[in-house]
């Protein structure tokens, strides 16, 4: 492991914001270091605005912006939909998936740049930390990583805010306290402040950025059409689309629609738990969408497996183990799930609602032949009644077993 | 087992519909034997009306109407909701866990009558069939089950009403087609016509009974709130309330709200895929609400592996297996896990949307301590790095056995 | 589906046995049909002698005798190994995993002779019925299957015999009353007579034919060794073999050593128990040396949720639902996991025990460095005190939760 | 949290070997502190000898020996016994169970004595320190712990030695290494030297101490009978013993006959892999016995279930998370399913090997009626036929749908 005295080159996950504007001063201030700035574009849009010459003017020697949008929707937010996984009944990962792909392109950085260690500006009580460090380790495990939050003595915004205005750190921020957000292509969340007590309904018209409030949303529905191919969403309304395009598009509709707005407290994986409120539009469309159509396309054993198999995921990946042996083997069991799942859906989207208006799939197992309550021929009625007689065998010997017991017992 | 002739007297589960009422006559005319009928009432309300008059007057010697609302709520949908079971993540189970609690009536009056068998009118191709001969056969192994659908010529609903024409059965239905509906204190369902092809949009607007289309439902939201004790909803804006009549209450201001309309297709027990919409509105509030109040009422593993558990139980009771050895293991685990789950939850009501504006326990897990995003003196964050390394260290050796088979392959 | 009459030509799954030899009369005698035996070899050897011969003498039209060996070690077996599946803690499934494969070949034959329907003889009670028929549905889903133990009037083995004189059906059987045994290449199994009371020991000195009894088999042990590749056993002592050759000396050298000797009461499919006594001993040896294999391939997150799989797969194998999508999905998981396991063990033989005498991987995930209760530069035991009080979290914000209860109720 | 300087007492997990002898000292001289020392009797019998003077004469100003030997067996033992809780398919969690009810009693004498902290002398590489350090916090989450192994800069067994030296603390050591071994009633464990690389074969002729080896136990078997009511054993050859002495009885001639020998590599909590051998001679009879008695006693469903269950509970067991809400509600789970497990089990153990030689049971669930081979009243084998006909419908379904796919294609 590297010394402190080692550490000439520091990789640092840079977002422009004030944590990580104040750590290239601090880095270089105690490791006397050469900081190289790393913007991972996971489809933060305006947030990126100016990064590299704010980079720069901060004191980092060089600033990469590296756009991973194409790559984090189809290595990452796919898959994901793919399995259905949602954390703990509500999060559709938004942070979680875009933490390891940021730091494996960290990692790809360092080792081209030669730097001795990475560093982020992740706080010391959440999840983010695990994903990237994970992450790191899993390309570079034996690359010193730094963690400011973890070890130096500022405990708040408001020392931060002075640490910058002593070192004259250019920093655009206002004293105004505002919430904690991560922003991407799929969601925007947010915490602290008044959400820090769950007994506070969220001000939702002050909180939301990427939907309309329920009550503002249009009073009347917008339908939409999607195509799906072995579980990939690829056409919208007809349209066939990259999956940065369509995420874009069903965010907005989404969004106009007051769609995809969850508040929740979950628990963390470093053992605390945390309240939360997310916005997930276009993702929380193509869910439903996704598993609406699974279930004409899945058969029953497959499909409820698959359920058990989405918690597991949604674990792997809200913990930041992505680039795991497990993650990628449960990925193999959910590709193969989903080379049948074809097939198109059309969506109502009204103030808050999803409502599938219709599905069809050339691979659909639902049969209106068996199913319909009329008059049928493929199915012999009176083969429910062994098959009764079987499925209910266990019940029966219990009953009969229990019957002699209290025989005995007279 | 007893044979046809040895049948005498039957205890039919009895509905007053046209299936139910042929059956009485067909009982009789097969089996030359005396029919008592059976009507469990679990809140169809309405449905009950004159049942007994109208039993006698088809030919049934005797009619019971059994309330069983106080022990279907208690002992049936509360467990159900402390599971937080949902089938197929939809279904809210309102069928399936009627079944068998009248099946058990029918059981108890079956054997005090001193009935040779008891009849259903459910269909050979249904989950009910199961659902009620399960529950018999826990009760009385030996006992003889006849299911006119699966042994009958009869195969619609036209050849039905021939029937009860030819032998005058006053029935009282218009050849008018109409969904198959299920109706009780917890929900209501619909299958049939249209609904029959996954394509088609339902018709809510002519299928809806206890809810409000979404676009009929108030522009000004509901606010109400809830307080449960070990998992179980015991008061309703601060007013103490038995079950039932909770429920009813809910299921009045949720269905203005236009709350818990379910479309789906799902996997019958018996083998085909079947698609249904389902209206439980007072249901849907209280799972929401249940939920979210476990949310900071469970620590994280309790709260994981009972996800899982939620799968089982409710595979369980779809399936009818209510009166088994592991439906009743698996209440046992979560009656422990409901030990802390009591507080208020204030619930905003707002066009097929529940928002969840505030909660609060005594036995809250989430601390604001912990969580916070400001200083704080009882988390050292410094534990982080250590829990990372090690919860990260097989990823670590993972990688590094990589890099040295890497090398070895120079 | 075809009716009676129209049946002209039949498959029938052909053993040589008492059951199919008077099956070829009985389907003669009561379809008016040409009969086509058809004999998978899956390894029974010396029941194989004289079979085609048999057939023909006993009505059959046609005699095929498919060597299905190889594809069943390579595509029904291995899978097995890799995935760890055992039935209920003890059963290796090997009449489970054969079911599918003849059923799949008796397919083809039926299509290529444009036979009408397909028969076995396997009995009403069994799993075997289920497994045939359920691969004959998945690749001919309208074939009709005959199963004449669920039809005809035969009751029992003497029944059987008395129809076979009547006819003089040639057959080779004497009265003596006998276990009912399956054999192939990975087992034999045995059921019935005083097997069928769980209070008798069994007679294993009678029973057994692949195994010594514990007691005869020799006092000094033997040593082998094992390489896999992916999971699969590609090496015996050092010597490459081809699957078959290499189950068949490990049968040779397990059985002299008394391994893989399974008494257990089983669930069936069917609803009821069975008691069974199995002999396996290549297949035991095997399941041993890959399961050890693992734990030093394999982390521990794969590991335990493979543990979670290897269950499903096992009830999935058992049930005949061999042909399924949830069994192939789980098998894409599995082989996924095997890409590291990789190595080679060594195995001392004893009296029933297998002992693990060493093994080594390229890929292990054992790390001295790590384990080493010696001095150590890599672990650095300060970050367990920062891992406890994380992962421990959960338990000391509970306890002190109910800590401020407690000083509240004063 | 207290600081260093506020410590004037610490209760010491005190075991008399020299890691504890020596930490004494260490703990006096640093925190100049008084040291009581506790010695949890888990069944170590000859290890607990002297062991009140030799701490006092190396330091402790008090020494506690508390008799958790009863308690041991039946709230921690008997409760994993009847989850049949194994880790790993191999380990009976000797160690893992016995260091919670230590930590517990701990924690109790610390508060009564008005200690201010307590001590263990786990190193910082295994999971006892995590298991020690979570019970402690179930109890008292702001007890200071202190993990001299986390924090001292000796670094091996050599250096103790030393310590001990220079201070003159009476140690009876010799500098022969040996394996590092836990002791209890239930089991023996043995770590490191050859046994850190799974390549070497353990010599069990040096390690053994609780059984004999395999070629050394008797050439004749020997027969035991076990009584279980609810799934605890309470009788031993027909005379009713408690569970300490059943135990001890069951060691005895378990480990004559070579039982319960298990070498594995396992998954520490803490990362790393490490390999043990393990004696549990009395308890490897124990879940066998147990085991099988469930085979007859539960139904299917609850069997299969609990498999998964059991998985858990081992993990939370070995995990340290005994005084947990998920482990207590798993427990009410399984307490559940044990209300039938009654009966009898005659085994014959040879050599390594545990043969069930006869088993009953009141409430056995196997029937002979349903199982057998011959004619039979209470089952319609016709019944098999509509069984498999809607088991299999689903893959009737599919193959259809593939066979107009395909068709469509042409």
């Amino acid at each position: 492991m590297k010394n402190i005295n080692s550490i000439k080159k520091v990789v640092l996950a840079y977002s422009g914001g004030l944590d990580t504007s104040i750590i290239i001063s601090w880095l270089k201030e105690n490791y006397n270091c050469e900081v190289i700035a790393v913007v991972g574009n996971v489809g933060q849009k305006d947030e990126l605005i100016g990064l590299e010459e704010k980079a720069l003017k901060t004191g980092a020697s060089k600033c990469y912006i590296e756009d991973l949008t194409d790559e984090f929707v189809n290595d990452y937010i796919f898959p994901t939909i793919k399995a259905g996984a949602v954390y703990e009944g509500k999060y559709l990962l938004g942070t979680s998936f875009a933490r390891p792909i940021i730091a494996k392109r960290l990692v790809e950085i360092a080792i081209k740049e030669g730097a001795d260690a990475i560093a982020h500006g992740c706080t010391g009580k959440g999840n983010d930390q695990v994903r990237f460090e994970l992450a790191v380790k899993a390309f570079a495990p034996d690359m010193k990583i730094i963690a400011p939050w973890r070890i130096w003595d500022i405990k708040s915004r408001e020392e931060e805010i002075e640490y910058a205005l002593e070192r004259k750190i250019p920093i655009s921020i206002s004293y105004e306290t505002n919430y904690s957000k991560d922003k991407n292509l799929w969601h925007l969340s947010h915490e602290g402040l008044d959400l820090e007590d769950p007994a506070n309904e969220p001000k939702y018209d002050k909180i939301l950025e990427m939907c309309n409030t329920l009550e503002n949303a249009p009073d009347n529905p917008s339908y939409i059409k999607l195509k799906f191919e072995k579980g990939i969403p690829v056409e919208l309304n007809e349209e066939k689309l990259d999956g940065v395009t369509l995420i874009e598009k069903l965010n907005k509709i989404g969004g106009e629609n007051a769609i995809g707005i969850i508040d929740m407290v979950e628990n963390r994986l470093v053992g605390m738990k945390s309240r939360g409120v997310y916005e997930t539009p276009g993702g929380t469309i193509l869910y439903k969408a996704h598993k609406d159509l699974e279930e004409i396309c899945l058969d029953k054993e497959t499909a409820h497996y698959k359920q058990q198999v989405a918690l597991k995921f949604a674990d792997l990946v809200y913990n930041g183990q992505w680039f795991t042996p497990l993650r990628e083997a449960l990925s193999a069991f959910i590709d193969k799930t989903q080379e049948t799942v074809t097939g198109e859906i059309t969506l109502k989207l009204y103030k808050g609602n999803i409502i599938n208006a219709g599905m069809t799939s050339p691979y659909s197992l639902y049969s209106e032949e068996y199913a319909t309550f009329g008059e049928d021929a493929v199915y012999n009625q009176n083969d429910s009644s062994g098959f009764i007689n079987l499925f209910g065998l266990p019940i029966t010997v219990k009953a009969k077993m229990e019957e002699k017991l209290k025989k005995g017992d007279k």
